[in-house]
C-alpha cells in the first residue's frame, strides 16, 4: 500500500484528542507532509497545523486526504460522508484505519469512481503476497518487540528512525500496522493479512537492500500475547532482525485485554531468540524501550538503571531520555564495512 | 462452516489418484457419508464408491456435492461449470477448496441465487471471529504438532479419534483444513483466517466441553517453517491443549517449499511446551507418530523403537502401527474422574 504525499488531516467533529491520535501521530513524525487540519463543527481535537477547505488543500498540493480520527464503534458516520465525497471530486485519494470501509459507502465508491481517485482502506489489503520463504536478505534489520501490545513498539522504531538518520546512518521506519502506514506513506497492516502469509508480507515490506542499510520494522504484540502471538511470530520471522528491542509498561499488571500476566523482559528475550534463530541465527538483543511515563523522575531512572544492569543492553525512555544510548550500541555492536 | 450429509463427490476429469486425494480422504475417514462418485470422460482418478448421476445423488439423499478434486492450479476448469451448477439447481449444496471461489464464477452464484442453496468455499471464509482470550476452557484437548507441513497431522487426529471412541471414549475430530473440514463437516481453514484471529477461531472451533470429552485438533505447519509458524502459534494458544503428539517424516531433509533443515523432534517437543505453557501451563507430550511408509519393517521398528526410548513416550506409525499405545499413554496419564 503507497499512500501519495502531503496529507490533508480530517478530524471530524471526535469529542477529544484521543479519538486524533492517528493525526497526531502522523502529525509528530511527519509534519512536513501534513498541509492542514480540515475540522467540522464541534470538533474538540487539534492537531495544531492550519485549517484548511478541501478546495484551499489542493491548491496547496495536497494529495490525500487522511481520516486520521475514529469515533466511538470505529465505524464512518454518516455525516464525514460528504467531506469525503467532496475530496474524491476534488482530486484527492481518501485514507482511512476505520473498521468499516470507504468503499462499503455506495457514495464514496461512485465518486471515487467518476474521479478515477484511490481508496485506502489500511485495515483491509487487498494485496496478494506470496508464503515466506526465510532466505536471508542483504542489509541490516532491526523489529521492536514488546512485553504486551501498545507499549511503544511503533514510537521506539519511529525515534531510532530518528536517531539513526542524524547520526548519519541510512535507515528507513517500515510499518505494520495503520497508523505507521500514514506515517511512512507505505507499509502493511500486518494483523488484516490472511494468517498463511504474514512472514510472507513482512518480506515483502522490508526486501532486499545495501549492506549498511537499517531497515526499522515496526513490531505488533507480543509472543506472549494469547490472542495475537501467531501475528508477532510471523511477524518476527519474515522480518529476520539483526537486531531487536524489547518494549515494556512496568505499570501494567495485566496484558491488554486478556487477564494474562505480563512475561518479564528476560522471558520476552530469551523466547525472541529462541524463535528468531530459525530465519537469523545471529539475531540479538540491543536495547530495552521502557515507558516510564506514570513514574517520577527518581523511580524512572531506577527502573532504567536496573534494567539496563540486569539486562547488559542499554535501557532508555524513548520520551524522557531519547534512544541515543541505543544507536550507540546498535553503531558499537554493527560496525560499518 | 457447516457442511450438510451426506455427499456426492466429484471427481472432474483428473489425471490420477493424487489429484483427487480431498476425496479419497473423506471416503477413508467418513465412508457412511460418501453415497456416491461423480466422474467426467476420462476421470483416471476412483473413490471405489458407486458412479452416480446428480439425480441419482438427489435420490439417495445427497446433500452436498464436495468438488474432491484439484486441477493443476487449483482453478475451477471451465468444464466442470456445468455439473456444478447442475447439482445447485437439483438442490445440492456444493463445496470446494479450490483457491478460486465458487461465487466468482457468475453461472454459479445465479445457480445458487436460484436454488437458494449454500456455497461453501473452504479457503475462502467469510466467518467472523472474536479474537482469543485464552481462558481456560472445561474439556480435554490434544493437538498434533509437526516437524514440517504434511507430516501427518491430519491423519494421526483421525487416528486417534478412531482409537479413543473404539476404546469408549468421548473424543471429536476438529478439523482446520480444508480437507479436514470435508471429513468432519465442520470447521475452518486456518490459514485463511485474518492474522488478528488465529487463536479465536480455534477457541470457537473447541467450545467448552464436558469434562471427559477429548477435541482431537488437526495442527498445520510447524513452529519451525518460516512460512507458517505464525499460524502454529495461533492455533496452539487457541487450542490450549492438554496434550500433543509430534507428527515427524523421517526421510525429508528439508522443510516443505524452503530451504531450511528439520527440527529435531526434541526441539519441536521443547518449543511447543515453552509457548504452549502460555494457556495451558498443564501441556504435555503423550506421543511420537512418525511415518514410516519410505522405511523397510526392519528399519521403521528400529526408528519408532529409538524415538519411544529417547523421548519416553510411545512412538507409533499410525498406518503401519496404529496408534493404540498412544491412546493408552492417555487414558494412564488423564484417569477419568
Amino acid at each position: 500500500m503507497e499512500i501519495a504525499t502531503p496529507y490533508l488531516l480530517f478530524l471530524g467533529d471526535v469529542p477529544d484528542a484521543l479519538a486524533a491520535k492517528t493525526a497526531l501521530g502522523i502529525v509528530d513524525w511527519r509534519p512536513e507532509w501534513c498541509k492542514g487540519q480540515l475540522r467540522l463543527a464541534g470538533c474538540r481535537a487539534d492537531a495544531e497545523i492550519p485549517d484548511m477547505t478541501i478546495a484551499e488543500a489542493r491548491a496547496a498540493g495536497v494529495r490525500t486526504m487522511i481520516v486520521g480520527a475514529v469515533n466511538a464503534g470505529g465505524v464512518l458516520p454518516d455525516h464525514w460522508v460528504a467531506s469525503i465525497v467532496e475530496a474524491l471530486d476534488a482530486g484527492l485519494d481518501v485514507a482511512t484505519g476505520l473498521h468499516s470501509r470507504l468503499r462499503d459507502v455506495e457514495a464514496i465508491r461512485a465518486a471515487a469512481e467518476r474521479s478515477g481517485r484511490q481508496l485506502h482502506d489500511v485495515r483491509h489489503t487487498t494485496q496478494t503476497f506470496a508464503t515466506g520463504k526465510g532466505t536471508k536478505r542483504s542489509g541490516l534489520r532491526l523489529l521492536t518487540v514488546g512485553t504486551d501490545c501498545s507499549v511503544g513498539k511503533k514510537y521506539t522504531a519511529l525515534a531510532l528512525e530518528r536517531g539513526m538518520r542524524a547520526a548519519g546512518m541510512d535507515a528507513d521506519f517500515r510499518a505494520t500496522g495503520q497508523t505507521g502506514v500514514f506515517i511512512s506513506g507505505r507499509g502493511v497492516a500486518i494483523d488484516a493479512v490472511v494468517a498463511d502469509f504474514i512472514s510472507g508480507a513482512v518480506e515483502w515490506l522490508s526486501p532486499e537492500a545495501d549492506a549498511d542499510h537499517w531497515d526499522l520494522i515496526e513490531g505488533q504484540g507480543s509472543l506472549f500475547h494469547p490472542s495475537f502471538a501467531g501475528v508477532t511470530l510471523g511477524l518476527l520471522h519474515g522480518a529476520q532482525p539483526d537486531a531487536f528491542v524489547v518494549c515494556h509498561e512496568p505499570t501494567r499488571t495485566a496484558m491488554r485485554g486478556v487477564a494474562h500476566p505480563l512475561p518479564s523482559i528476560q522471558e520476552v528475550i530469551d523466547l525472541t531468540v529462541a524463535c528468531g534463530r530459525l530465519t537469523n541465527p545471529a539475531i540479538r538483543c540491543v536495547g530495552i524501550a521502557i515507558n516510564t511515563q506514570a513514574l517520577d523522575d527518581e523511580t524512572a531512572r531506577a527502573t532504567l538503571d536496573a534494567a539496563a544492569t540486569q539486562h547488559g543492553i542499554p535501557a532508555v525512555d524513548p520520551i524522557r531520555t531519547g534512544v541515543q544510548p541505543i544507536v550507540d550500541r546498535i553503531q558499537q555492536d554493527f560496525p560499518r564495512p
